[in-house]
C-alpha cells in the first residue's frame, strides 16, 4: 500500500541548502547568476548535480545528448517510465530559480520517497536537461529536443556569433555529435508521462494569490526578422519630406508589434527585443535597420492571424516612408497543450492537499514542449515575485517551492498508479 | 587694372584630373571614398595637396593645428588677408566632392590668377583644414576650430571609442598638442574675409534649377542623448499591460523627433541616428535604450523651442509606458549667419557672370562656422545630384564645379578691392 501523499513532506532546509549550493556555482565575470551552456560554471554545476543525484540514491548516467539522467527503479521493470526534471543552465545574468527548482525539487522528492520506503511501480527518471535556455545557435532546449528526435544533423552546422560550430562545441564539452543525434528516446523506451515543476516567470499566480499553477498550454513562438532598407542621406541637408528613413519605419513597426500584443484575446505577448541601425553616424539618416521581434500565444489561430496582420501593417507603414522592408517569420515552437489527464492529476493532487491552484498558460518555453512529443505532459508552476525572471531579481518564496514539491510528489504517486 | 572676372576661366580638364587624382587616394579596406582623420590615406592625400599647392605657386606651410596653408602674396603686405579653402578628409565610405571641391577649386583659381598675371592687393590664403568631418572625439572641424580659438586644452583629453586620447592622436600624426592649441589666428593675423566653395549636399539647388547657391546661414545643431530606463522582464511571460518596455518608449520618441522636424517653418531637420537597446536577448523585454538624435535649423528661436517641446513629449510618452527617461541636449554649433557683405559680393559676382543663383541655408556644418569668428564669412554652393552626400553616390557635375570656381574667383577679386 502506498502512503498518502501528505506524508511526503519535503524538508525546507534541505531544499534551501541545495538552492544555495547550486547558486554558488556561477560565472564570477558576469552579473547575477550565470551558467550558460557549455561554460565552465555549467560543467561544474553538472558535476555537483550528478553527485547530489547519486547521494539521493539514483542510478545516474549522462546520455548521448548530454542530459544527466538519474533512475529510481520501480517494482515493475519494463513498465512505461515516469519522467520529471528541468534544467540547471541559466541565461546571462539570470536568477537562482528558473530550472533549478524543477531539478532540486525532484531530488528532494526522491529523498522523501526513499526515506519513507515508498517504492514506485514504474521507473522514475529525474532529468537535468542540457542547455534549455536560448543560445547563440538559435536552438533552445538542446537536451530535450534531442530526446524527442527534433535535433537534426543540419543543426550541428549552426554557428554562434563567434563563428563556432554547434557540433564542435558539443565535442569540446565531451559529447560525441553522432551520439547527440542518436539519443532519441522514442526509439528506445516507452514513457508513461512527464511532469515538470518550474517557477512561473510571470505575475499571474501572485496576482491571483494562488501558490500553484496548473499549466494549460505552452505558448507557441513566432520570431520576426524585419529588414528595413531606406537611404543614407546627410542628416543636416536632406529635407524631411525627401527622406527614406529606415529607423522611422522601424519605430512604427515597434509600436505595431506592441499594439498586436495588447490586442490578444487570451495569453498573447509581442516584443521587439532589438533594432540594429546602420550606419549609426550622428549626421547620417539611418539607411538600414534590422528588427528582431517575437509573438507568443497559446491561441494558435490568433497567433497565425496576428503575424499576418502585423506583417501587412509593417509593410504599409514602411511604404509610406519610402522604405523597403523584408519581413521574415520563423516558427520557433508551435503552441503545445498540456495533457488533459496530467492536468487532472495535478489539480486533483493540489485539491487533495488543500492547496489553491489556478489554471495558467506558460508564456515561456520549456523542455516540456519537446517531452510532449514522447508522452502525456504537464507542468506545475510556483509563483515568481513580481513576475520577474531571467534577471538577478528573480525570486520564489521557499514555502512556495516546498508546496510545489508536495504537489509534484502527489502527482507522481497518482500517475504511477494509473494505467492507460 | 584688374581683369574682368570673365577672363578667369577655370579649365575643366585640369579640375577633373585633380578630382580624379585625389579620389585615388583612399582606404582600400573601406567602401566608397574613405580618408578619415589621422588615417594613412589622409596623410598621403595631404602630401599630395601640399605638392599641388607648391606647383600652383603658393608658399606652403603646415600650421600648428595641422592645417595646410598656401599663401599667394598680395601687393600690400600687412593688409588684412583673404582666406578660402575647405577640407580633404571624408566620412567613412563617403564621396569624392564634399570638401575636395573647395580645396581643388581654390587651387585652380590660383593657377588662373597666376596664368593671367593677376596680382591681388591682399595676401590670399588657401587652406586645407584638418579633420572637418565628424569623428569619434565628438569634435568636427578640428583645424578651423583651433584657428578660431575654439579648441581648448580639455578637448585634448577626449577619447575615441577605442580609448585613444585626442592629444595622443595629434602627436602620432606629427603635431605637437601645445602647438595645436597655440595656432589661434585672431592673435596673429588680421583677416579681411573668408569664402568657401562647397557642394550643397542637399537637393534644393537641383530642385530649383540653379547652378549656384549663396548661403544665407549655417544651421545650428542641437544633439540629443536620451536614456530610457525600463525593466528587463521575460518577453514570454510578462503581460503587455505590466511591462516597462524601454524600446517602445524610444520608438515613440523617434516618431516625435520626426514630427518636430517636419514642423519646422524654415530649414529645420530632426534625425534619430541610433538606438542602442539592452539586453538585446530575444526573450527579454528591452530594459534600457540609449537614443542619439539631432535637430538642426538656421532659425535659432524655433530650434530652441523645438528642443524644449520635444524633451517634454519624450518624457510624457515614456511616463505613459512606466519608463524613466533622462534627456540631455548639447549644443554642437549655434546657427551662424553669413556676412551680408559677402552675400552681396557673391550674388553680385554671379549676376555679373549671368549665372542664376538661389539663396539657400546650409544644413551641414562647415569650417566656415569657425572662420566666421575671425572675419566676414560667406559660402558658395554647387548642386549635389539628388541631394546625396556622405555616401559613394555623392555627385556634382563638372560644369557646376567650373561655374562654382568662376564665381569664387569673381568673389575673391571683388572682395580684394573692397575696404572696410
Amino acid at each position: 500500500m502506498l502512503p498518502k501523499s501528505e506524508s511526503l513532506s519535503p524538508l525546507p532546509q534541505r531544499l534551501e541548502h541545495d538552492l544555495e549550493e547550486l547558486a554558488r556555482i556561477r560565472d564570477p565575470e558576469s552579473g547575477g547568476w550565470t551558467r550558460t551552456m557549455f561554460s565552465e560554471p555549467y560543467r561544474a554545476s553538472r558535476e555537483w548535480i550528478r553527485s547530489r543525484m547519486v547521494e539521493a540514491g539514483l542510478d545516474v548516467h549522462v546520455d548521448g545528448a548530454g542530459n544527466i539522467v538519474g533512475v529510481l527503479a520501480g517494482r515493475r521493470p519494463g513498465a512505461p517510465s515516469l519522467v520529471t526534471g528541468s534544467h540547471t543552465d541559466t541565461v546571462e545574468s539570470g536568477g537562482r530559480f528558473d530550472g533549478a527548482v524543477g531539478v532540486l525539487g525532484a531530488l528532494e522528492m526522491v529523498r522523501q520517497l526513499n526515506e519513507h520506503d515508498v517504492r514506485l511501480e514504474r521507473d522514475l527518471l529525474v532529468v537535468d536537461f542540457l542547455g534549455e535556455e536560448s543560445n547563440d545557435f538559435g536552438l533552445s532546449c538542446l537536451g530535450s529536443r534531442a530526446l524527442a528526435g527534433e535535433l537534426v544533423a543540419a543543426d550541428l552546422d549552426r554557428h554562434d556569433h563567434e563563428g563556432r560550430r554547434l557540433g564542435d562545441r558539443y565535442s569540446a564539452f565531451g559529447l560525441d555529435p553522432a551520439g547527440v543525434l542518436g539519443a532519441v528516446w522514442s526509439r528506445s523506451r516507452p514513457l508513461h508521462g512527464y511532469v515538470e515543476l518550474h517557477v512561473e516567470q510571470g505575475p499571474l499566480l501572485e496576482e491571483r494569490g494562488a501558490p500553484i499553477g496548473v499549466v494549460t498550454a505552452i505558448a507557441g513562438i513566432e520570431r520576426l526578422l524585419a529588414t528595413f532598407a531606406g537611404r543614407p542621406d546627410h542628416a543636416g541637408t536632406m529635407p524631411m519630406g525627401d527622406r527614406r528613413d529606415a529607423l522611422v519605419a522601424a519605430a512604427e513597426a515597434v509600436l505595431a508589434v506592441r499594439r498586436e500584443g495588447c490586442g490578444a484575446p487570451v495569453h498573447g505577448v509581442a516584443t521587439t527585443s532589438r533594432l540594429i541601425s546602420e550606419p549609426g553616424s550622428a549626421n547620417v539618416v539611418p539607411a538600414t535597420v534590422r528588427m528582431h521581434a517575437e509573438m507568443r500565444s497559446v491561441d494558435t489561430a490568433w497567433l497565425s492571424s496576428a503575424t499576418r496582420r502585423l506583417a501587412d501593417e509593417i509593410r504599409a507603414k514602411a511604404e509610406g516612408y519610402g522604405v523597403d522592408v523584408d519581413v521574415q517569420w520563423s516558427t520557433d515552437n508551435v503552441s503545445v497543450p498540456a495533457s488533459g489527464e496530467v492536468h487532472e492529476v495535478v489539480s486533483g493532487a493540489a485539491d487533495a492537499l488543500g492547496i489553491a491552484w489556478e489554471a495558467v498558460p506558460s508564456g515561456a518555453t520549456h523542455d516540456a514542449v519537446h517531452m510532449a512529443r514522447l508522452c502525456p505532459m504537464g507542468m506545475i508552476f510556483v509563483p515568481s515575485r513580481g513576475g520577474r525572471s531571467h534577471c538577478p531579481d528573480e525570486w520564489t518564496e521557499l514555502e512556495h517551492i516546498v508546496t510545489g514539491v508536495q504537489v509534484l510528489a502527489a502527482t507522481v504517486l497518482d500517475m504511477d498508479r494509473r494505467t492507460r
